[in-house]
């Protein structure tokens, strides 16, 4: 099977939400497609370890936002890989509340969709959900919806490992790389390198590990990493990421 | 609910095919996305009127062809406005048959998928199928896929009745236009001017009725109807018309 064939099925990038009594979640998809014209139906596919996936099937609601071409990894960063376990994602954006109490984001969107769950299929490892269309606005008609495309080619995005189109990278056995681990040039009793994490996705660089996928070998300082290097989970550079004090 | 929302969503556009023993048929298809990375699966939808869905549910397995930007609609009309009840659309295309025996088409394509039919859902006018991903392969790693906004924008190709994202267009009595039937030039015992069918999707223009939405009134000869006109069904220029000798 040659997997770079999968790398040619079109998609949009989206923000679902939902929500559990007054709490709020959303991540972003790029599975979602109108499966019915009359009435208007939608399915969207949600990992079912996803918090946005209990929430749905808790209030039977979800929302779609259309997102735009004209956005960047910071705004991406949240929704796309942390969980709202973690944080509360709706504290920085504008958001409404549709006829079902369903919150809509309207920041970096160009449409949105409310919907009602009428049911759920099991795929393996997500939940097909399809939902008839309650509400839709369109919000912006000049701008050009995001594709995943464009976010992989041009923000050089990458997919979170919940997406059903992630692609792990390679295993460093597998490219020849080495796989040596530990030792470095950090010692016994002294503070070694610091530990580096990304602000966008929440990824921790240890230089203890390195990162052998991408040819940094295990002991390499964040420092001494190529300029050229990228987060291995979401992709943005090094001038994303911040030291962590505890060392 | 404002309908112009859901033209924001982005899809791409393929060849789905299946088989009845030796019978093969095929349609185009926008609704193409994968559900599951671990094991790969993919979901379908399609009308519950089309010849291809009877012959999945039979032979249990179809395959996904994904189609280039870079052609036409002489390419598309067979397989997005024929009825396989109608014409072997199988007779004038390259295809494989794929390790389940399921055939493939090459033409126009990029990228293909085959797979094998895992469960049904019912949406209303349509079925989503899930498959597992038999085996895929990548044919044209420089061509661009086929969207449907490329597809719609500059190809300017319409959507077929059974498909999940047609919209109807305006009826006469919406757009203020005169519905009036009938009568027109034609004088009852000597032919009225002739009918005319489309090459592309095999729409017949009827000079009696003529083409209300578009403001040609009825009791336009074709020849009379601007050269900017084109196919309400599929979308193709008037060149693409020929007149019908029995009339």
């Amino acid at each position: 099977m040659d997997i770079q064939a999968f790398f040619k099925v079109t998609y949009g990038l989206y923000l679902i939400s939902s929500m559990d009594g007054e709490s709020y979640n959303g991540h972003i998809s790029n599975t979602v497609f109108q499966v019915s014209a009359k009435p208007a139906r939608f399915a969207i596919a949600s990992h079912k370890d996803n918090l946005t996936t209990e929430y749905i099937r808790k209030s039977k609601v979800f929302s779609i936002s259309v997102l735009q071409e004209d956005i960047d990894m910071d705004f991406i960063g949240p929704w796309g890989f942390q969980s709202g376990k973690d944080i509360d994602k709706f504290l920085a954006v504008n958001f409404k509340r549709g006829k079902s109490g369903v919150p809509i984001v309207l920041d970096k969107s160009i449409a949105w969709f409310e919907c009602e769950l009428l049911e759920e299929t099991d795929t393996g490892s997500h939940i097909i959900f399809i939902g008839k269309v309650l509400d839709a606005q369109l919000l912006d008609d000049k701008k050009l919806p995001l594709t995943y495309t464009y976010y992989r080619d041009v923000i050089k995005g990458r997919s979170p490992e919940n997406a059903p189109t992630y692609i792990e990278r390679e295993k460093p056995g597998e490219t020849g790389l080495s796989a040596d681990t530990g030792n470095g040039e950090s010692k016994k009793g002294t503070p070694g390198p610091a530990k580096y994490k990304c602000t966008v996705c929440g990824y921790v660089y240890d230089p203890a590990q390195g990162d052998p996928p991408a040819g940094i070998p295990p002991g390499t300082p964040f420092e001494e990493i190529p300029g050229n290097w990228t987060c291995p989970v979401c992709g943005v550079q090094k001038i994303d990421f911040k030291a962590l004090r505890e060392n």
